[in-house]
């Protein structure tokens, strides 16, 4: 299977130029219609060290909504990874409905380190293998997308990144990451992936072997592997798929736009912190690219810097709607390493999350040492939404403040960076958006009836927004 | 606070083999009312070394149904815990509302021992204090009833305990655990338990100090004390009290029973397995007291032995309604020690295990190595409830056979031992039962008319479970 693979293949710098915004645009859609199909997606990268399982995942996720993806590495075992049965680590890690999840290395490794270490005989990888195909038909089975991509590389070429890696200060520490391989023989290692590879392809789970020697063919082959793989899964399903940027979401609510909910809302009785905020700054196209240019550059040695000093980040949006949440995380995250941060939408409590105090489920989903979670909306629902709509008791919400200061101080109190965002933006310009939302096609899934009927309480969240900013805002976590 | 406690307290045998079933028949009562309530119950126990912790949890939890209480030892922070701030290890172990959780030293342990080792200068005390005061006004707040005891016992006693310790093949192990400190000095451990005892009694958590010194006492006045502090917060929220063995649970559903429910249920058309089950097994009571002593001091062995060679056990109860599956795990575990074993009651699935493979969060459950697991209903009810009730399709329902059989052969090849009980009984004993439910106050909750529902299936739900056991017992997992 893979000594077939044609490592020379290459694409031209222009013609990658042109169709990558292509691809990317038609994968942005795939998604939603995904989200709103339910189907559940994991894309697995494989291959051996250098060639470019972390490259591959940066393709693929750049132009996903962050929200509605997760990366999973499986490098190094946790403790509790390792107190389980070996597949415990992938099944509790498995995508929700509707959701992609990326894996970093997956549950082929027991099978080709076994093979590698010599720790398998040919019994034992057998029986290995039975276990891998039996997991993959499980997920298969249930409806899930499943996409196996082996990356390979030639020999001169591995040995040419290795040693770019070593010379590299920000990327040497790959090389002894445990489960890393860069002794190994070629033509051994090129023996075990074949073997394993052949003992694991089926017709429900394929393997996709990817030339990954150039660089802008093998992002290009993989874009359009996995387009395809969605489509498919989309006509199997006979879902209505998306044509150019002409996205239907069949399940969404459609949208209607009462009349009272262009009623201009009238300002604040009383001069806020909202109101001071100065919204007509403005920043020239041109300008702002090259700025988030070297922003974004930035961020992504920082996240590695956070990554080496053990420092946790956690970031909060919170905002009017259609104040640019998404947009906003999608920037943040666009140049930043998958695999270090993870993006967590919060939306209404599950039954067991209601059967817990409102803070619990946002504890349980704080950042290992050294990762980043980013909060789209937040605990601070309790003084918003769960304040204005009546779902918790006055005494309830008015005792939230000292809570979510006390929550969050023990945060950066352990070494945690704490930064919180409120997007604000004036009621007339959400009007505006909320009508090019019902207008462009490709964005009408992001206006539902519930966010006209958000507006038409503009004022209590106007209210409910000054007070929270006021009393949670402090000098460790402005 | 300690000083001033009393050691010297003593219980004469017979007032306690009197009182304690009295308490804990009260407790048993005490918990139906608090499920019923939705209150959450979270008991601290604290104390040095061989104070009797383990032994306090096993005289609280005796009485208790095992699918209403968790116990958490925090001795060894996991590698996902010392990742992520302090307070992460409690707050993602709180109870769910109805529920208890009984920790094994707790959110004290940084302070307490930050002050022996010295790590923690005065200043440091206090916020450290501070932040446990928090911890604990989050959680009373949303209406957690939170005991803290702190267990005394004498310089002398505690010698001669480490010395029986030392002495105790199947105990010298606890010596070398983290977090134990055997060689303090006394009088500089009593003065760092006063300072800490002092600074974190409040009025919604106050410390309960506990004359641990003899056995009966103790016993006795932790149960009499965790009575009263349920018996307080019942009536504070304005709860009706259960007297005497007389609960009512005023919000279960109101049982009724149809008169087609009490029609026969016709025999199977063919003899299946179950038919062939003798149904007119009896043991005589004595033999049966006799044989359960013996039976479960065995068990109680086998935990530990479990628990050093790192086996991990999962049990399965399946069975009628009224088959005594509750009694059975409580007889199981009576004698085991809490710390090693969880009691995995299986529910409908709430939004967020809906929006995955029906396996996942049976996945999620899967003991630790060295942990028993016992499942109150299981995985099995996809080829069950989801089938006759249609809940799956006929695909899925037929897919999960071949589907289960090798989720547990996973288990049982990594090593688990895997254990599946199908409790049995008539239908005309299924029957007298449900009338005996009705008719006894006290096992009145047990019965809704979903049970009644249930039975009017009873020829369906005998079809699947024959064709489940036929193709579910495997020679690993029977």
């Amino acid at each position: 299977m893979l000594e077939l693979l044609d490592l020379t293949q290459t694409l031209p710098r222009s013609d990658y130029a042109e169709s990558m915004p292509v691809l990317r645009a038609e994968l942005r859609d795939l998604q939603q219609a995904i989200l709103a199909a339910g189907i559940p997606v994991v894309v697995l990268l494989e291959g051996w060290d250098a060639a470019g399982k972390g490259d591959s995942i940066g393709t693929l996720v750049y132009p996903l909504d962050p929200r509605g993806f997760r990366v999973c590495t499986t490098h190094a075992p946790t403790e509790d990874d390792r107190f389980h049965p070996y597949l415990f680590r992938f099944w509790t890690r498995l995508p929700a409905r509707g959701k992609f999840v990326f894996f970093d290395r997956g549950w082929h490794r027991r099978m080709l380190e076994g093979r590698l270490e010599k720790a398998l005989d040919h019994q034992g990888l057998l029986a290995a293998a039975e276990e891998v195909r039996e997991f993959e038909r499980h997920l298969t089975d249930d409806g899930v997308v499943l996409i196996k991509f082996w990356l390979q590389i030639s020999k001169k070429e591995q040995k040419r990144r290795l040693e770019d890696i070593a010379d590299d200060r920000y990327e040497r520490w790959r090389l002894h990451q445990p489960g890393s391989h860069k002794d190994l023989s070629y033509r051994r290692s090129l023996e075990v992936a074949e073997e394993a590879l052949a003992l694991t392809s089926t017709a429900n789970a394929p393997w996709m072997p990817i030339a990954a020697e150039h660089r802008y063919f093998h992002r290009f082959d993989l874009l359009q592997k996995l387009i395809a793989a969605l489509r498919r899964a989309m006509a199997e399903r006979h879902r209505p798929l998306p044509t150019g940027s002409e996205v239907e979401t069949p399940s969404a609510e459609p949208s209607h736009l009462p009349n009272e909910a262009r009623i201009p809302i009238p300002p604040s009785s009383r001069a806020t912190l909202l109101d001071r905020v100065d919204l007509t700054c403005r920043l020239d196209r041109k300008e702002y690219e090259k700025q988030l240019d070297s922003l974004q550059q930035r961020l992504q040695e920082l996240e590695l810097e956070c990554y080496h000093q053990r420092v946790s980040v956690v970031m909060v949006y919170e905002g009017w709607d259609a104040a640019g949440k998404g947009g906003n995380i999608k920037r943040l995250t666009q140049e930043l390493d998958p695999r270090g941060y993870e993006v967590i939408p919060i939306a209404a409590p599950d039954a067991t999350e209601k059967a817990h105090h409102y803070l619990w489920r946002f504890w349980r989903q704080l950042p290992k040492a050294g990762h980043i979670a980013i909060f789209d909306r937040s605990w601070y629902g309790r003084v918003l939404v769960e304040r204005v709509e009546g779902l918790a008791s006055e005494a309830e919400w008015r005792r939230a403040y000292q809570e979510i200061n006390e929550f969050e101080r023990h945060q950066t109190e352990s070494g945690s960076v704490l930064v919180k965002f409120w997007l604000h933006i004036s009621p007339e310009e959400q009007l505006r958006r909320f009508e090019e939302r019902e207008r462009v096609p490709h964005k009408r899934h992001k206006i539902t009836a519930e966010d006209w009927r958000n507006r038409s309480r503009w004022a209590a969240y106007r209210e409910a927004a000054v007070e929270m900013i006021e009393r949670t805002s402090t000098r460790s976590s402005p």
